[in-house]
């Protein structure tokens, strides 16, 4: 951690709840480069997890579920790693217990969720962020920083694709109670990105859902495409997030003068390249691939450490769950759907970049990854 | 014209009806590379331009709207260049007077104009083409033959953008009911490319609009976001398309297995790019800038000395005004439209391919190019 972030050397105490996929590939990776961040417990039901993890990462406390609460004596926060319908459980049984949460992203299913796990933090007067990764790396904060400056000329309209191949009997095709289907998962990257890029809020969304009719697709939809209409000197945002494609990863801001493209632009297992075209002229460059996960560690610590503001807090979170909800809404009812104000005054910026070096892919313990 | 097409060594005498900016940059520099079509006649309102172009191009006859009935006296064909909303019109006097009509795109502002431009052009047995420019072309019919092929897998989504910015007074800014708008202008590429790469009719769309209040925008949308819905193993199309952003002009279509991506895709005075990435491994290929309008005039005029089926058809073109129209209505409702079913049979494929080199670019006179 550098000198100018913090001058506390107190580390933070984290139980990392859930061993799936991306705690494996990503989380438990993260803290070897998070220097004021500590992996001092596992929760998971998976003995075998467990104790392959537990030796590997050398961590001491070993939990499962039933005994969450007993991890919780131990820790000073948690990186919820779970299933998106349990995001809000955990978050608050962690927060009464005075422990700081991580939660990963979607927040959790529905805005009464995170208003609830919002509320619980702030009566606990326990920290909440939401583990948005790109709030923290380089290429997609210099694409905000870059819009905002005005350099495009005028942003005009956002376009986005982020598809994979998801496997039969993986979590992210659950029923949508559960935070399964498209826009939980991969849709919500082009919502926050589109969001953040504008620094404003949709007044207005509709969306189509559209489904292959595959077996794996019997309890969420295929591909969903939208369209967000932003206030003002009206922008508009479109995407379309499938399960049923292969991989992109790519948006696109154009403006009047110019335009920033990102491709691949929301992974975290490869290089980012962003192409930027002002008034005709093209610069390509490439962002090496990096630990986003530790940056996220080491900002939430920090904040723990000094008391600072935790940013992406639990109103960014709701940001994206209520626009989600909305383009759900309108792809059940084939209506577009208005929502209400909604104002956020801290945006990503520069000033978060965080630089760690990237992780090797770790063998996989009893998981695998959504897409072949 | 190559042997194989034709023995007929008879050529198809045009009359070019406006002599606006595609009229002169491209319509009229197009006959060089088409031996079967000759330029026999310029139909303007402009003196000026009658008198440079006429001396320029070498053409005898030179008319005033007015004396349209005369010029037809002469010509086998003509190439109508006018503003969407005399499409119709112009066509109807041509077809009277048992003269073949190769009408720009759009083909005209509404449903009912298509279908009575198809009667008149049945009535009277003279042919009706579209100018569809694209289905000619290299890298857009190869597209097709990719998509279609199965090589990408099941072709799951297409996305598309087009934009550019255009000039005040700009005829493309006229009102609705005079063909002005951007879907006519140019989402009709991105509707034409997603129909023809699906090898489908969409069955309900849905638009948004959007204006930033500029003085330009007063009669006409600045961008629209649509989506398609396809039948079958249920596929979606959306694109954007704007009057207020840089230049760009780009679709992807992402199948199961990988994707084809076209940056540019719709240009006619540049070069076209095509990216293929199948199961992981990209392949890029270039397309030199060629003449995609000497194709057109001869492919109609083999088809009126041959008495052979002009494609693209009014059908073709109708097929794209009643999209545009439901587009609208979606944009102006705020509800989905359902199109009534509606077949094509005839899709652009390879066998259509017609490569000619490039134009120069002409001295304009009295007029000017829509963007900076």
């Amino acid at each position: 951690m550098s000198s100018k972030r913090s001058q506390n050397t107190r580390t933070i105490r984290y139980a990392v709840v859930g061993l799936g996929h991306i705690a494996q590939v990503a989380v438990l990776p993260a803290f070897t480069h998070a220097e004021n961040s500590e992996l001092a417990a596992l929760v998971s039901d998976d003995a075998e997890k467990l104790e392959k993890l537990g030796r590997k990462y050398k961590v001491p406390g070993r939990f499962s579920y039933d005994r969450f609460e007993d991890c919780l004596e131990g820790v000073d926060a948690i990186y919820i790693a779970l299933p998106n319908h349990l995001h809000r459980e955990y978050t608050e049984r962690a927060a009464r217990r005075g422990v700081h949460v991580l939660c990963e992203k979607p927040m959790a299913v529905t805005e009464e969720d995170c208003l609830s796990m919002i509320r619980e933090a702030e009566a606990n007067r326990v920290k909440l962020m939401v583990a948005y990764r790109l709030h923290f790396e380089e290429a997609n904060l210099k694409a905000i920083d870059l819009v905002q400056s005005g350099r495009l000329g005028e942003p005009r309209l956002f376009d986005s694709v982020f598809t994979m191949t998801v496997k039969e009997g993986d979590i992210r095709l659950n029923p949508r109670g559960m935070g399964g289907g498209t826009l939980y998962d991969i849709g919500i990257y082009c919502i926050n990105a589109a969001r953040n890029l504008f620094g404003a809020e949709p007044m207005e969304v509709v969306a189509f859902s559209a489904n292959c009719g595959d077996e794996r697709f019997q309890q969420c939809e295929e591909t969903t495409s939208c369209i967000l209409r932003f206030p003002g000197r009206e922008r508009l945002a479109s995407f379309t997030c499938s399960f049923g494609a292969a991989d992109v990863s790519t948006y696109r801001v154009v403006g009047s003068k110019g335009e920033v493209v990102m491709e691949p632009a929301y992974e975290y297992a490869d290089q980012l390249e962003q192409k930027v075209t002002i008034e005709g002229r093209t610069r390509t460059k490439t962002f090496a691939k990096r630990d986003q996960f530790a940056p996220e560690l080491i900002s939430f610590s920090e904040c723990i450490l000094n008391g600072s503001a935790a940013e992406p807090s639990g109103w960014e979170g709701l940001a994206d769950v209520r626009i989600i909800r909305a383009l759900y809404r309108s792809a059940d009812t084939g209506q577009p759907v208005e929502l209400e104000p909604f104002t956020r005054d801290d945006r990503p910026s520069l000033e978060q970049e965080l630089r760690q070096p990237p992780v090797k892919k770790p063998e996989l313990v009893n998981t695998e990854a959504p897409s072949e």
